[in-house]
């Protein structure tokens, strides 16, 4: 092992090229300008005071420039990770008091243990096992949640948090008549000016604008004191001050379920845009081993030092891109501009208005609706549209972490079910050829009383055998007599278990009972080598396995042996 | 819906025929006869009074009879069910005591709801979840468990009950001298005389014959008094009574675990019988829904006389049949003889000594352990072969729930593992032929540089596309400039998600920004619809789809296009 497989900075580091630097600069800088507001707002989400999403958007982002191996991709405080902290903390907590904090920061510490340790055993594999549809319908679901959860800043009416939206929507209509038009203006207009900002070019960063405009706004025309438009105040001064942060057994058991889906989540959410990222440069390569480590022990190190969760965020990474970054180093700037806002600029924020956080968020959210794609499925591919549905009603209806997990539910279920049923076929012969093709697909196939050719499109194993020898069964029932055999054409049967011999074996036998003869045609290399081992080949006999259908056709014709132009077809 | 596949009974009654009555008639006292000492070993082995085995082979058996698909299965007490009654049970309170009886009632009407439910959602395939492997060993291993823990009846010792072989032994040599030679004496003679009878014939009734002999010497030599051989004791007389079993809440979730074990392993050992012996007749079917209702409708009416969990018996089922079992009569009239022996001869049993009935479970259970199916997997499937072992190894370290329940996750953790690391061959060309094959597999085919060539052995889908997005760009790596294109023969890709879309296009885009072209060869029908519904054709274009790698290879080197005597293959 490499040293630079442990410390994937050290690459970038020794062969630093002079023309990178204006790009890395570029976007650190730009990155963490937009960081600023961001990190508020998500501290807002995430139930913190504003200050803790600039924390987060320090340590972790120097450690991940080192561990990670995608060289663009954002870490920090990001909307879903803000809104999975809420969730699970909110139910031990009252947020904004300091037993909610310290338990965001355990979250924190728990979360980047348990990405370690997956890394370290190696199991990035597991973010497989979650579905394009079910991440859509999920991300889209949460992104609702989180859009609707900032309703009552942008309206400065008091709504108890809920992950319902329908029972936000009767509060806001309930309250119809305390609505703070002062807030609502500033939160809409700034809602407006991102979004025209961003039309305009992604990499300004329109957040900070807003805010500054927010800011100006409310201080010129005192909207604070005469309006009561609701602001950040005070915001503390100075670095994120080292702590070491709880670990008691009775936080760790309760946080354990939100730790397990923040870990997971934000694991599949920072990969999945390294490698869309990485796609894009194909200069480095995206170790999903490696990145669980490198989000593993940007959580970890970032709980010393006062950090809620962080993950990869979506829009910082395609800005950081956009902007220029070439390698981690754009992070690390990102990072200093973090830093020395939190150690002068602190005071000038005290005036700014919680509706421009709120705005913030909710474009940023807007983002990850994705219609697109359910409209997409519904034409392409109903069970994956169903799929995407379930999950984001689920994660609507119950909660995010219910949802992702039904989710991940569906997708195991998905991947049984289809293996569990799979395609079969039955043959017939294109006329005047020695060619098999599927009767359902092809017209005019002959098809022959005495002989039964079935294509198994799977490997056969335990979660199948049953499907085929039912198949099987039905296939040749009431046809003694008249059936002299069953070709079983294997050449899509990718593999074979002991359940899958033991069930040809009963297959083989229950048809020799009958008259019956089994042929197994086009073995692959591991479906043969199990079947010699076994002993299944010499009990069938080796005169009853062929590599063409036309093989064995001719030999229960009892005509003479095919001889043809692709005679090397039978080595 | 036929009345009849509701209750298949009508099947067989409607067209019964006289000589099948003989069959019957034999094979239901056979096997009544082998229920008397059966049923009272069992219930002593789930932790009930003997008189309750009796109980539980009475209205059930006749229940199943009706509903039940299997002509020959016989249903009632069995050791499995026992032991699954005797350690869920015994959890919950001290066997033997009225609590016992009831929560061990209770649980038979909670099996049965299960599995009725089960069986009215169509839930049968549920059982294809199980491997081969997986139920080998942890039948194995609950075998060893139900033998042990006999061992204090056949020393004549007292050893609490435990789940762990090694407590038993520690304990059954630490009490040695204390050890009872008339039991020991009474127990082993049992085991031989039964082994014997067996050996001369299955269908002699030797466990009853070993109960004869054993109640004769008892009462003659008077062991009970003078050696203290324990003896069954006063059994009542009289039919089971009717009573409505207990259902309280904090009943029903303590045993719901326990329940649901016994529920899908009792439906997996009935069907599995019941599909075996059903191979060898072929006059009727077996439906596994049908079974699931009708061991439910068993379970639950039992329940409300009386009866503890049963489901289909082995070696019970192999009497019956080979006494000329032809329909479910011969299971009415085995439940005939139970409700006459409980009607006039319970008093006999009176001397009855426990020694005979821990012989009888132990000879049972000797047959269930099969060393056999190890030692072929061993030299087969290493893979299979740990998977015995380690359901075999967690059934004797943890218990038989969590034994069984590890073998689940084991099964579905492999289904997942095989699925998301599917097969990927790099094809070449047996020289001088168009034919393309495994370079793996054959030796001396024609690998070229400018064109690769790969066979992906699976569907392609959400589980396995990292799979396959990882596999090309490692392929493919570094080849700009050198590599033309890439041929995917998807000819045993036998399905395709939205996922699978979304990697084929990002594989496409990807290839297209280096200069390499993607060519896809031999599309099947379900797959090249998705693709066509998607759009994915079209944005690929048709001119890159394939019927023949060598069509695509022509097309490469601008030759013109093949013709063949077998042109009819692009049909």
């Amino acid at each position: 092992m490499k040293l630079s497989s442990w410390i994937p900075a050290l690459d970038w580091m020794k062969d630093y090229r002079k023309d990178w630097l204006k790009g890395d600069l570029s976007a650190g800088l730009t990155v963490g300008v937009m960081l600023i507001p961001q990190g508020m707002a998500y501290a807002m989400l995430a139930g913190m005071p504003p200050i803790y999403g600039l924390y987060a958007a320090t340590v972790p982002l120097i450690i991940y420039a080192i561990f990670g191996t995608s060289r663009q991709l954002a870490v920090g405080p990001v909307a879903m990770g803000s809104l999975l902290t809420a969730t699970g903390v909110g139910m031990l907590a009252e947020s904004g008091t300091e037993a909610y904090i310290q338990l965001a920061i355990t979250l924190a510490l728990m979360v980047g243990l348990l990405q370690l340790l997956l890394g370290i055993f190696r199991m990035g594999f597991l973010v497989n096992f979650l579905s394009h549809p079910v991440i859509s319908g999920f991300t889209s679901a949460a992104a609702l949640i989180i859009g609707f959860s900032q309703l009552k800043h942008l309206l400065g009416i008091e709504i108890p948090r809920s992950h319902h939206i329908h029972e936000i929507l009767f509060q806001a209509i309930e309250k119809a008549d305390q609505i703070n038009y002062a807030t609502l203006a500033v939160g809409t207009s700034g809602i407006a000016l991102i979004l025209i900002l961003k039309r305009i070019n992604r990499s300004i960063p329109g957040s900070l604008i807003a805010v500054f405009f927010g800011i100006l706004l409310v201080w010129l025309l005192g909207l604070s004191e005469r309006y009561g438009v609701k602001i950040v105040g005070k915001i503390p001064e100075g670095l994120p001050p080292f702590s070491v942060p709880n670990f008691d057994g009775a936080s760790l058991r309760a946080l354990m379920p939100t730790a397990l889906t923040v870990a997971f989540v934000g694991f599949m959410e920072s990969i999945s845009i390294a490698k869309a990222i990485q796609a894009k440069h194909r200069d480095y390569k995206i170790d999903a081993n490696q990145e669980l480590i490198a989000l593993g022990l940007a959580g970890i190190g970032g709980s010393f030092f006062k950090s809620y969760p962080v993950m990869g965020g979506f829009a910082r990474t395609a800005v950081n891109d956009q902007a220029g970054a070439k390698t981690g180093l754009a992070g690390i700037i990102s990072a200093g501009v973090i830093l020395l806002t939190l150690l002068f600029f602190t005071p000038y924020f005290y005036y700014l208005p919680k509706a421009i956080l709120a705005s913030i968020i909710m474009v940023a959210v807007l983002g990850l609706i994705d219609i697109q794609e359910a409209k997409h499925l519904w034409k392409s591919d109903r069970r994956d549209f169903a799929m995407l549905l379930t999950t984001f009603l689920a994660t609507l209806i119950l909660n995010v972490e219910q949802g992702i997990g039904i989710g991940v539910l569906l997708s195991l279920g998905m991947v049984i079910y289809r293996t569990t049923r799979p395609h079969l076929a039955i043959l017939g012969r294109i006329p005047g050829t020695p060619f098999y093709r599927n009767i359902d697909r092809f017209a005019d196939l002959e098809v022959r009383d005495d002989i039964l050719i079935l294509r198994f499109d799977a490997q056969l194993y335990f979660a199948n055998v049953n499907f085929f020898r039912n198949k099987i069964e039905e296939l040749t029932e009431g046809k003694e007599g008249q059936l002299k055999a069953v070709l079983i054409s294997a050449d899509s049967m990718n593999n074979i278990d002991s359940s899958g011999i033991h069930a040809l074996e009963e297959v083989a036998e229950s048809l020799r009972k009958r008259g019956i003869r089994l042929y197994l045609i086009g073995l692959k290399g591991p479906v043969r080598d199990a079947l010699e081992r076994s002993g299944f080949t010499q009990k069938l006999g080796k005169e009853n396995i062929f590599l063409r259908i036309q093989d064995a056709v001719h030999q229960l014709d009892q005509l003479p042996p095919l001889r043809e132009v692709d005679e090397v077809y039978y080595r």
